[in-house]
């Protein structure tokens, strides 16, 4: 059960509006790195836990905080948004100004959310659910986990670079360093994981039930051999079983398949050549 | 540019038609973490591979291969659904076997497909290229990589467990070892990076300028404090750059905020409390 | 921003694990009118008002207490789950009880989530944010609110008809008390601003400046004329501007409409009868 | 079965083409309130009523004249978009004028359609059928057509302001008149409805089968008590079953929960605390 | 601008109930090639014609007529659901006939419809724009048009199978009989407009302007030389303007490429190898 | 199985960075007539062939050469994309032609991708097989295949008249000219299949269980008599099965549908009339 309080992590406020920032921001509202991801992540993986209280709990405290980074940012666009020029676009087109803001914003940020932040991308690509996962499977999870910490500090850091107005900065620098803490924490956990399982994923499953063959093989099905000098390609594999193994020249296992002619009543085209 | 051989990288020949395993099985071609999303993945990444040759290379030699892996699957799809029934649905009803197939198969692979395999996941819910990624910065699309092969290993495994047909097993039992394989490839490719860089994504950002005071701070957001017995909560942190610290009681750092209205030309209510 | 307790707001624990029901129940968890959906639009309006602190309260009260129902459906629906059979598909197809089950389940509850929730609908279609609006007109947005409970109350009322479960049923019963109040909140709400505007959204702009011959008027496009008797085809209108018409044969206010050619440049058909 | 005549119902002809004021009002076509969301839901409710012939009539009364604006709209975007500018983006970049154009235009708008309406929203997304619901229950539905008709005139007196085009602000002034129409008549419906039955939806669910102990309670889950000062706070219910009442600090009602493990063939992470 | 009678274009009446069927039948009334795409295609098609009045007025013709079929389905499916069973599920999995239904059904015909068709396909899932396409450039649609009746009585004669209910074959004998119709007229169509421009679409753009040294070309990308064999890979070409040529070893014809590091301020991973 | 080279099936190297063509350009990638559509297409297609080597062998001939072209396109992009300015959006708006380019590029081209190419289209959109199809019927799939070459032809050439790159252009040009030997092939190809069998799909489906009386019949749904001159009115029909008539009023078949009401346990409103 949730409780919440008006007052905001962190400061959400910008120097002055900009409709085009607000537009640009919207990627780590409801993108898929933004903040609504990462809640909705955390929380669905917490309350799927089976036992592994400690693991929920870390999950639970990191999906709640995350909930309050939506507010933040949904905060800032719906300051960013104020005073955004709602002039016939025949005046817009008149004046560079103005029609640089025009060309640049979101037209739904007028036309839709009247002024006011919105659950969707940079484009105006409403969030979907397709973004994330909870698997059951923490090691699998908290990867996926530590992806989304990686590629959302990326993506803050970018639109750090965008601006010059220093209230925005300052609340990303905020996220730039929750950000940091959740890289850390995952990996944390995914070293703890790995320690006691096997960094294979899922390690409960009985190697000798697969392939051994080619557990630990690397095909080289694109042309020329730069991918030889890793470390993927020699040595020990990274799992402790085996040992990396490098083909030059990938060859197919099985024959050509054939399928058989699909009965009459469902119309296909019937084959020429049987 | 691509070339194709007729013949499989390997052998994907079930013992019987099973049409509702065609259905599962479909998970893993078209669903979030089936092979469709890594063969697509890994080429835009390596197509937009600005330099490091060597990553560019081991992932093209990995999307090609992946591609392979959509066709194994589809065949094997195609051939699951060879006999699938068409019988009248009255008929059916009074069957229980049949039933049991109708109820359990995608209806799609007689009405769209004619008995071949889709685009699609196991509920029949179509590929879309919001599964992922490719962002310019090779350690957070390599930690996604790892995500999706062991995800992907993971439904497989779940997979291999709901059939005793050895065809069928045979197949998975090498998709497993590839999948092995790629997480212990890209196991070693972030390894490698995360020494040359640090593990915080992205390294090229000064640290300097985040907020510093909260980038290893854990913030016990859900009441309950088994999340501060883990390595995430005390000690160094993983990036060497601090200190964990665990907050019992987090506050907030920034008051309410309070939006302006909107100008009239918008038609938002009017505040009654201005 | 937001605190979490890990005590649920009501009991979700059935009496026997049933799989079926399970998919079922995703509906309201992650479809159009499930507790996702009513938890994020009540929180972005609620991030979104300007001034009228009274509503923005009501909004995230409401809001924050249905983040607590999505909780309590994903603990329910993971309980549902246990025990869910993963059987060889054909021992299932055998077992008319275990095929029953199979048939009706949804197989991504395996395969993806390893008997977890998912924000998912009952046909496993990922939430998304094209289900909710805030558009910075509260009474618009009220109504679509009202319209949310409406609709909510009525999925639940038809799933608590779908089981015999007496744990299910308890914890619906209370999802059901709670939509009641919430259709009698926003009732009230909306009262009070049809009071101080117009029924007509939104109020503000000028009645004077649309088309007000046809402002009240039912023209009769379909066939038929039991529409004439009803409240909505005479008598003085519900907004006090005018008194409602009933046009019988509806005639085209304007001619045909003839195109002019594109330009070569965008190589569409050239036109043969100009 | 439908009819279709050439003329228009209402004049939609711009003084001269405006390619980004046709990508605006493409919200209203194919947006998530546009023309083509009630025309498709006024069908659908009107096909599935069940007796109720007067609603029935109503309903396909209105979604038939809703096609015609779809007409409209289509005919006032293509008009719009005559005379758009494809110069090559080079020469664009030089003049601000055609840069403002291009920059603010819809590229879909010359390369998909050339020159054509899309069913889009203002950012190009496309129409689905997500957007509108046929529940059989008609006042849900019924408040559900209240609610697009309050969206959408809503976004059309936003669209008003942005023009000044007088050929567009007719035809616009034209469907505001409509919108203002089709608010008084399903909200004539709703009353209908509300005085035979309740206002709560369904009203057939027998009300002692809900937890009715919280029927009325309003719970202050976001700090704060502004929201106490409301109607929905106090005095006699709205539905008339009971007396509103205000919690300032909600408790939970249930215990943590806690899930059993999943069973050995799910490939879970194995609680290690049990 | 439309008008609807309320009499249907042909019987949609079942012996019935069938709620599996109901199910399958969705397929061709909101899949990729159901009703509401054609419906939706001819009348954006049609309303963007520039000139042509002749292909104007078929589209629109057709469009109408398919805006019925859409009703027919709807009501066909409102019927087969009539008698659905809604027992408790516990129940339904003891009697192996209501699992067969329960299994085989949409729980969304229950739960969100009421009983009542939808805008979705067998599957669920609802309808999107995706499916369709008006470019402004009528051989290129028209060839849409005759691949949309295509597939639309190819998926009505597969449904026409899989049902004994002398009610739903005779709408669906009709519905085969109108696609029959219109696979013709969209042929007679192409014919016309092949005949006078040329069969390359769009035939406006200047010959000499392609690479014409690969514009009859088929390059053998697929080892094995079966496709050497039609009538594609020798003989003069379909358009007149060349004779095909078969290569049996295609080779790159651009070196491999390589890209320019990205600026340091978007934070990609740097290039080791430079 | 498939191989790859790094070299490229022709050049795809601008004489300049062009961010806002790298939008445009995007559409032909990722958008519904793109690459990734026909190569996808095209495989799926080749893999579910049952019998019938000849048209295999050419599916997977020209699936495989398009994935090169998905390659191409993608380094072109990326190419376009260096040098894209990352300026600070306040600096940006004083100088117009930065301006320019940001108002007109896809700002998930910096944030999301970090100047690479994405599977999406010139929106923004992602990629999504909603937009492909094989359905086992080959004549219904190659008219699909001969539409998608006619609109991907369609978009090229918009694209060409969009740029005067002349690196940009040649490679327009080697796409161009594939896209008319794709037409040809497919062209080729469905002669051949409708020889054998009949113009109209599936030719399976026996003619006179259909309606064969509105076989042949255009019905003018739309008033006017435009359509009544084609050749699709009169003469002998296309499929040498009947002779064509226009029919200028058309009239129902089937009287006005009433449904009967819904069982208590669905809560839908019980009719009033009944």
């Amino acid at each position: 059960m949730f409780y919440h309080v008006k007052e905001l992590q962190y400061h959400a406020k910008p120097e002055r509006p900009d409709p085009v920032f607000a537009r640009m921001l919207q990627e780590v509202i409801g993108g898929q790195w933004g903040e609504i991801s990462v809640a909705m992540q955390y929380l669905f993986q917490g309350w799927n836990v089976r036992g592994n209280e400690k693991y929920r709990d870390l999950l639970l405290d990191t999906g709640t905080e995350e909930l309050g980074h939506i507010e933040m940012l949904a905060t800032m666009v719906a300051r960013l948004l104020e005073g955004a020029p709602v002039p016939t676009l025949e005046e817009a087109a008149k004046d560079p100004v103005i029609n640089a803001i025009l060309g640049g914003m979101n037209p739904q940020h007028i036309i839709v959310s009247g002024l006011g932040a919105m659950p969707s991308d940079s484009n105006g690509r409403r969030w979907t659910a397709d973004y994330i996962i909870a698997s059951g499977n923490l090691l699998a999870d908290f990867r996926m986990n530590l992806t989304a910490e990686s590629q959302g500090r990326l993506q803050v850091a970018r639109l750090y670079e965008m601006t010059d107005d220093r209230g925005v900065k300052d609340m990303l620098a905020w996220l730039l360093a929750r950000d940091t803490m959740h890289q850390n924490q995952w990996y944390a956990a995914i070293k703890e994981l790995e320690e006691k399982e096997n960094i294979v994923v899922p390690s409960t499953f009985p190697r000798q039930l697969e392939h051994r063959e080619v557990s630990h093989v690397l095909f080289n099905n694109s042309a020329g051999n730069q991918s030889a000098h890793g470390r993927w390609a020699h040595g020990p594999s990274m799992d402790g079983e085996g040992v990396f193994k490098y083909v030059e020249k990938p060859v197919p296992f099985a024959p050509k398949p054939k399928l058989n002619p699909a009965p009459p009543n469902i119309h296909n085209t019937p084959p020429e050549d049987c």
